[in-house]
């Protein structure tokens, strides 16, 4: 909990009623490499912030093939943002690929904060279009890299990821086939 | 600006010193197809909410390709919000694809608003929330769709887009070669 705090702290100045609530909603749960958090076409009333470990959201389409959203690892938060938003069920399945702990919250305890203390709301807002900033770069970045630049690019975004995941993880988040991020990695070596 | 008053009053209690403060800081433009309101490169500090006409934003990659990221056509906004966040130059272009009518915005006097006005941070909140669903849907419909079925996609998404803009500029948004979007509508005709 004292990495979140210590986050939140660094953008506004936290009031003691607003740390005691945030930790009266906050569980932190151990979870086993395999444990499934969300999945798809359940309800979604949970967020989960990683305090050390590995997670990642995917979706499986009607061939059955996996498509990773989003990995998240220390200090990151994962959930299915749109099943949240949008109050439907859920469109990924949210698996941890890496022993963790997780901080849990209950998705409307955690909105309930903005009600109770809206000096959250520039903070959020701020974390929001951070997030937008990112998905934007995501998607441009898809259309107009190479396999190779996409590659690099993610080892910079996840540089301590790798070891903890399978290239069939990354290949799925990359948009390519295992095959491709072989020859990518070949190519890289000899940069 | 009726529209975009009425979009907002949908949402929340504007009150009548919001509503003076919104319309002191629009300022209402007429533009022709084919000119530039943001250029790669320049410094950004517009913001364009579009009254009627179709705008688009995009990147030229190194071998001079362009990439479309967003249409925006009647009632939605557009600019290079990338650039506003994180205050560096556009990676974007904002060019008018057809006649338009738009309400221009100065991007720190918009930002304004939630300091003089803060019922307006959960609305934008939303908005926000909104805009991550759609660009998470983006991304994986990318990589999971099929070239016909992103192209159906973007049809319901911009119903009355397709007179006013070109195949190219349609391609460079799917993320495919004008001949596949040739083929792609081929199939459709036969369906």
């Amino acid at each position: 909990m004292e990495n979140l705090i210590s986050k939140i702290k660094n953008s506004i100045a936290l009031s003691a009623e607003a740390e005691v609530y945030i930790h009266s909603i906050a569980k932190e749960r151990t979870v086993s490499r395999g444990d499934i958090l969300i999945q798809q076409g359940q309800t979604v009333n949970k967020t989960f912030f990683v305090k050390h470990g590995s997670l990642r959201s995917f979706c499986i389409d009607q061939e059955g093939k996996e498509h990773t959203l989003q990995f998240a690892i220390k200090d990151w938060w994962i959930s299915d943002f749109t099943a949240i938003y949008n109050h439907v069920p859920a469109s990924l399945t949210v698996e941890c690929i890496a022993d963790s702990t997780v901080i849990e919250f209950n998705a409307r305890e955690l909105e309930e904060i903005y009600n109770r203390f809206p000096e959250f709301e520039p903070y959020q807002r701020k974390n929001l279009e951070r997030h937008i900033v990112s998905l934007n770069k995501r998607i441009l970045n898809q259309m107009q890299l190479t396999a190779l630049a996409r590659y690099q690019l993610f080892l910079e975004q996840y540089p301590d990821i790798e070891q903890s995941i399978s290239n069939y993880h990354i290949a799925s988040y990359l948009g390519m086939t295992q095959q491709s991020l072989s020859r990518v990695r070949a190519e890289l070596a000899k940069i």
